[in-house]
């Protein structure tokens, strides 16, 4: 949640978006979460499959209590909630509004139904819409920054809608297809090359125009040291070597943790691939496929990351390196706006000294823990749990992936998840 | 699964039950699971609360794919599974069939949908009927006697789906209803008297005509001393003075392995009671209630029951016990039939020496362990299966349930849980 | 502890022992504790390698807290105990007495030292001396009957001195040696053979002079159809055929729950067995040794037990036909008093046709669910805790094993434990 | 383990340690080990009371393993081991040498006993006395430096003697007391102040003479912020006002997984506080003792160091600050080597502008993530697995404790635990 610093984020947003704009993101935002579910069964809707998995239903929902609990709430102490039980039901972990819904028991329950939640979206949007309708109103009583947050979230659900539908389906012997897309034809990857960074103290977190989380901020100083970082990620070919020279049997690749892991979890592949016969397969949201050598490996874990990286000679890069490279490249690569749903193979040759990949298709695991910025306080009140109680044993991953929104992700944006955790589309880029 | 001593499941039967019966039993029987889903949304169908609990779905499905492996694939070496991937979608433990889905993760699966475990059940009865409408080629394969089972299969699962769906109901904040049913007005229970019978040795077991499952064969003798049995069941009323007297929190009443589940489960009361400014409630299916003192306790443990007992001076009654004094009182009682859902008060006086409520309102929990009888074999093959194996640390109910079908239950009947299982409609005799 | 029908506990053995003799047991039964002890190592009393199993220290400890709580406190309400924290450190599972120490957590107890346990036990004793010395009082206060329970309850306790030893010796790669003793050559088993015994109506339950817990009263009638009882044990060589046999392979063979504890904990032999160079090994009080195919076969749980009866195309007997066949042998067998430590072959041929080995070697499961006879109950007060709130999940297991006392024996002696349990000395003895 | 940049760890130590100041070194610190458990029982040796936790039995051979798994064994290949099986049942966690006995299970040993473990000691000794008498022979082969690393090595496992006893005491409610020690009878903390640091471009990592492990190198630079460093730990009285003041109770002070960890373990207070009466009692190696509120506070996760300087408003230093800061204070405070094992309030007030107390006492708990520093790469060989592979989810901490050898610290010293662990003598020093 945006913040911190001198500017608030109400101030930082205010200054760059007219309201107008807001009310038509507001929209475009809003009507992909529902173009998102057109493949779905309503049964698609309900289910959990591990607590870290939320039912889409329970996705739709909650990003409209976010905008009726901080926005038309927060606007009109009247303000009638569409239904006393969902303050409890949707809340996913701010404390300091009230009470939550068990999370390992949301896939426990069936009702409100599909409908009722899609009603309780279309009685919430007509609630904005009146409230966006009033410029003055908004800007006034600092609105307009939280409902530019609300989107961002509802976009950070969106592809967490995506991930998790994933895991669902592919707990089923049945395989069920999402959206049926072409395979990519390339099967043979560009080279990897490295691009070469100096020493020097850089800038780094949020400077620009527009929408930042609290967690980009301050903008700060950190010396780098030189270093190279690969022009493209670790592809599927290259894990299968990895895979094939015993990386998941030999000890000495691996973080403690990790290994333990290995050993406990059984782990001898990236989640979501099979061998049959001989090959490898890999579930996607296209259902089952032979895997592309030239894609970009997916689904690993950090564990798995620093391993493929130690066997290679190699090492993940900190977050600070990958920041300062990623100035050059276009913000460009597979986006859930793109529709494939899965990681793209590598354009065949850079045409310049760039990184490519840099932007979509996987998030990129760095070696740097999920910490606070020198000088971060996160804001007061429900909205500073948005990030800052999070700052733990995390690690850090750049640059978005193919079910990121592609007017989500910046630079300097921050995501984070567990050592061990896998659900997401994450990925390797080597440094050394 | 009926069978054991000298005739075979399929001898017993095809003595009693002309096929042109049995085509009709089955289109009353596989009718009555839908009609039990008609105030159900779809998404009740998909949930699963705890690995005890299944979908309603999966229910649905799991009752169509015993007559599918069971009679249509047995009559027809030939015959080709609606879907190839249902034979371990919807096995629940015949190890001889093949493997099964894991049961705790039954609630994971979204597909099939709804509507195609309708067509699935669609399909497979008119397979059936084609089959039943040739009475010799049935009776000759024996197939009368398996359809037999198969319905009696159908009926106990129609009792777990609407067990199966109070507990996933009982865990929304929103306290769905299932059906709303009128309260019976009446509070005040009949008086609690005895009856007595003399010590003898006893007919235990089936034997009359029409059907049995295998565990209540062979009809063997026991002795039996001379006994006591409450004329009605524990109500309500009489379990909050156990309450009030601290029943929960005095170990002298329990047994060692109930006790530690006290403390560890924190049990206060009953499943499903909750108590507000001082006043019991408890959830129905027609949603959340006062309690009515007069009707029987209900999902209480073997655990509560055994201390509720012991409280009380007197104790649980043993199976031989309990099926001795079966055979007076006639087969009444709050049935699925009755469609009330919920176990009903005794009436006030009874009219003769007999004990009331001992068919349907709860099945009430006995001191025996359930046990193979002497001379007792399971059949051959994955039918075998049915019974015999869960012989070993569950208990042994008798006289059916408010869940139960009429034509289900009969006073030799066995029914088994584990010692700590609530979510049934379990309720309490006393024996002295 | 003895007690229900007419006479008390207190009555039954006052009749029979006069109070010399029990100040005479006092001196056998305690110093047979310490011989016990003399080949250990004061590291070997310290240590819990699972929670059933209590150290050595705890045993001492816990047999003299026994006498001092319910011999020499109910003597003297002025009595001073040995130690403030003794009376929560060593009641086992007296809530009528008060709390008591974790159990899971009794290893991790260093103090009070070996040394402080031996000099409580000291203490004790001499207190107890000089209670004894007169007779008068002990009679009058009821407290012969008291120590006679004590002093059976300290042979109990004896026996899980060493079956704890043996789990905690067998966990250490040294393997270390309790004691070495020489191994009885014969390989060769006695010939299978059956005895038969006609149904009837028999009495159940003790009925001697002399001792007997509460479990065994009140003697009561049962009916039994006619049986064959094995005229001996089943050895390891007939068990290593089932293994062979694939019988830890096939589910046909088990118990639903048996079945899933041989997948979930990857049995695949008995407790202690190893298998080296295609050899079975097992290991023993005295060191790890080639298995004796005539031995009996030993730590099985009663999961095994009943798959195996199965396999054999038999069943285990209940506790009644054992009971009722154990009549006529002689009570011999190799007890702890012979001081192998280890079940021992079956003598060739028997003479005549009753069966052999009833009496020590290994408890032999029966299918009796452990259940209260009819008429039972506990008796008043803490002592009540002994037996009675056990009756639950386990099943009865008869006749002793080489680590039990001769002098603690007899043929209604009801033994239980949980279906899953292999540390004791348990083996298998067929029926049909 | 010393390493990485140029210099290997051999080549590093042995430039500044001349061969027979290794030896006085090793008898010194050999010694040490013993001069602790002057006050134990054999008892005391044995008992594990959780996995982190190991038997002392077990700290005094492993540490003697390394010697002579990584000198002896290195200097002669065909040195005999002193027993076959010491390599397994000591081997702490290098995959590179061989197999683990399991470290949960360590406290299931009972062989060898305590006697042995001496022996087995006195036997490596004069071994390694033998290899020491050759200085030649032990720098050409760079054991010196191996025998450096070994000893430090030892030097931790002394720290971990005392922490896993104290664990071990604590858990009897006889609360044994290790060495009985005067309060120091101070209960008025030092003024908190704070010392300033200017931003700047700073040199982090060993730089010295003498030994360093591989985690502190390479030295490097770092951009650090203006900061402050209180000039003091934070105290026992501070933190009862925490307590007071609902600490434990609002969520708003901590971060998410310390607040479920509170929730989850129940924590009110730090690890060995109680509350009788409405006072504060801790639980020393001195016994249980009422708390002083001068002492710093003792035995907090990073959860609690994090939440308490939340609510201060302040922060924890991150190990750049406290690294620059312990430049200009002199190494003092309480070591180990004081014999009070338990750290001691600050003197009243600073005589100049230097933080307190930046040595002995508690390890401080810093904001940084266990990570290596830019250019490290692990020592190859099993060597290389002391330090490296644990660089993932754990937190750093600085300055050694009152458990800790003087002779062991350093400012550029990185210990590093996980974030709830708490049985390390672990306190907080606030920054801002």
């Amino acid at each position: 949640m945006s913040g911190a610093s001198s500017a608030s984020p109400a101030e930082q947003i205010l200054a760059h978006h007219p309201p107008q704009d807001i009310a038509a993101q507001y929209e475009t935002v809003r009507s992909f979460s529902e173009k998102l579910c057109e493949p779905l069964e309503t049964e698609d809707y309900v289910v959990q499959t591990m607590p870290d998995v939320s039912p889409t239903r329970w996705h739709l929902a909650h990003t409209t209590w976010f905008f009726e609990t901080f926005v038309l709430a927060a606007a009109d102490t009247a303000y009638k909630p569409h239904h006393p039980a969902f303050a409890e039901l949707f809340n996913s972990y701010y404390n300091a509004v009230g009470p939550q819904f068990p999370r390992p028991q949301r896939g426990h329950l069936t009702r409100p139904t599909v409908k009722q939640v899609f009603a309780y979206r279309q009685h919430v949007d007509e609630q904005m819409r009146r409230l966006m309708a009033d410029p003055d109103r908004c800007r006034a009583a600092g609105l307009d920054a939280v409902i530019g947050i609300g989107l961002h979230h509802e976009q950070q659900h969106q592809e967490l809608m995506l991930t998790d539908l994933k895991h669902v389906f592919a707990q089923n012997p049945l395989a069920p297809v999402y959206r049926q897309r072409d395979v990519r034809r390339q099967t043979d990857p560009a080279r990897l090359r490295w691009a070469s960074y100096a020493e020097g103290l850089r800038q780094i977190g949020f400077d620009g125009d527009g929408f930042c989380y609290d967690n980009e901020l301050p903008r700060h100083r950190a010396f780098v040291e030189g270093y190279d970082l690969a022009t493209r990620l670790v592809t599927n070919g290259e894990f299968i070597e990895f895979i094939k020279d015993g990386g998941y049997q030999r000890h000495e690749h691996w973080l403690s943790e990790g290994w333990s892991t290995v050993l406990e979890r059984g782990w001898q592949a990236p989640l979501y691939w099979q061998q049959r016969d001989g090959t490898w397969w890999n579930f996607t949201l296209s259902g089952l496929r032979p895997i592309n050598p030239a894609e970009p490996v997916c689904h690993v874990s950090y564990y798995e990351a620093d391993a493929y990286a130690r066997w290679a000679g190699c090492r993940l890069p900190t977050e600070a390196e990958w920041e300062h490279a990623s100035a050059g490249p276009r913000l460009d690569g597979a986006f859930v706006d793109d529709a494939c749903y899965h990681p793209q193979p590598a354009v065949r040759e850079p045409d310049d000294a760039n990184p490519r990949q840099m932007f979509g298709d996987v998030w990129e695991w760095t070696s740097s823990s999920y910490a606070p910025y020198p000088g971060y306080r996160a804001p007061e009140g429900a909205i500073g749990e948005y990030n800052g109680k999070f700052m733990c044993s995390q690690y850090v991953l750049r640059g978005g992936s193919c079910a990121t929104s592609r007017s989500h992700i910046r630079p300097t944006y921050r995501n984070f998840f567990y050592p061990a955790d896998r659900w997401q589309f994450t990925g390797i880029r080597l440094a050394r």
